[in-house]
């Protein structure tokens, strides 16, 4: 199911300029949310975020557009029952020839809706570290640019070691985040994670955890970590929109108890909370 | 002028899958390459790259196909009498959700063909330094990949300071490549340029430059090169398909007489001839 220009056409197919800077040169961003029953859950966060790193790289974005793609696809998963993944995709848009963007940029949005299994929420996943870094010298590790075939690769990799995501280190050997989300890493009564300038994203859960701690008892701190800091965690978890929070069982041969967790069982419970109360529906519908 | 699937198009649109992975996640390659006459230069060379680049990333690519695109599309420029920048594009094609590539891939190939001035072939260049590094530690940065948001970032600041394009360094300081070209630097009887590993392109006008060189009195070399180094260089130049060679007269503040040097005019009086006879065509159509 894709939104196109205003419109909601069935299957991914549409005309495309194939000079489109998105295809082209990665020059785009998107956004990943999940819609239940109909709503998609911190609609104005993924909204502001996707806004706001539109304007860190030039490209003219209008929020109401944006909303108007994402309510669209998900009141039709609200009319066929689904858990939808709405990932929406803005590029510069086309192009002459060249890296110089256009001086009056015409972008183009979409987005697509898919199903999204309820299975995958707070499923527990094991992290192979990579030898590629994220490339946190560039402004664009801070964003959800189209460009991610190194964590494509990272991903390959894992997988071909038994491994479910790849974790990332920057550039001074701090880690950053997993090819698919943030981190956390729980220190007794401090919930931790790597700050924006470690070259990660400001994922939306990442900052719904980072508000929710207070009331589950913990202290949040963005500060920088190395391997052997986080490997020395008591639990550690995965953030992202589809898979909310992901209990960290293993990183290489590292094994750790995240699932059982007692303070990692509260934040799970708090973000199933807010999941379902902003999405209007029962926690039962959220996991 | 669109090549898509064996037939070419006036214009640009077709219609695309917009799950299409080198939309979503920059999972493909691209190649420029240079026609003049209704053929192009180093054809074989650009093709054999494509290929093992795609192998490289375990993209499915047919040689025969990419062939038949870009002559497909020289033919046209041969009728119409321009100067053609052939582009052409390989994705690893359409796929569910997630960053696991599929395992059956159906790649999408297509090729654009635009006019291109023959005034930018052997013209200067002004450098900038950019703080974002090219990152070697993936094995993207050797390839050609369609993720090109850094060079577009570092080319906005460069033109933003009245610079021509960006020079990146790698993660460990080393000079890497401009944003759309390798560097070369002359030291007396030697041209050096950064070895692969150092996050490099292995550009076709490179490798050319690479052979011509003994025939132009001058030894070959593949070394890393810190800035300072550079900057102390008799000349310095960069290379890519459509400008051939560049000299570069300024890297920053430091300005260099390169188009004058007279090693590297006959760097360029070798690869004009090299180019020419490629072509088919008398050295005056080439620059």
């Amino acid at each position: 199911m894709l939104w196109r220009d205003g419109t909601i056409v069935p299957g991914t197919h549409a005309p495309l300029d194939h000079t489109d800077r998105g295809l082209t040169l990665g020059d785009g961003l998107f956004d990943t949310a999940l819609a239940i029953g109909g709503r998609v859950a911190f609609e104005q966060a993924h909204i502001d975020r996707l806004v706001a790193s539109a304007a860190a790289l030039g490209i003219p974005a209008e929020a109401e557009r944006i909303r108007a793609a994402i309510r669209g696809l998900a009141g039709e998963g609200a009319r066929t029952g689904d858990r939808l993944a709405i990932r929406t995709t803005l590029t510069r848009g086309s192009g002459p020839r060249g890296l110089k963007p256009p001086e009056d940029p015409s972008p183009t949005l979409f987005a697509i809706a898919a199903p999204s299994a309820r299975s995958i929420a707070f499923a527990p996943l094991r992290l192979r570290p990579t030898a590629i870094a994220r490339n946190d010298t560039s402004p664009a590790a801070r964003l959800k640019t189209l460009g991610y075939l190194d964590a494509v690769l990272a991903a390959r990799e894992a997988a071909a070691s038994g491994f479910d995501e790849a974790l990332f280190r920057n550039t001074r050997g701090h880690v950053a985040c997993a090819g698919t989300g943030n981190l956390f890493a729980l220190f007794g009564e401090s919930v931790v994670t790597p700050p924006l300038d470690d070259g990660v994203l400001a994922g939306i859960v990442r900052g719904a955890v980072l508000e929710l701690a207070g009331g589950c008892g913990l202290r949040a701190e963005e500060r920088s970590l190395t391997l052997p800091d986080l490997l020395g965690a008591e639990a550690v978890f995965l953030t992202n929109s589809l898979r909310l929070i992901a209990p960290v069982t293993a990183i290489g041969d590292t094994a750790f108890a995240s699932a059982g967790h007692p303070a990692l069982a509260r934040l799970m419970a708090a973000l199933k909370a807010s999941v379902a109360r902003a999405c209007g529906v029962a926690e039962d519908r959220v996991a």
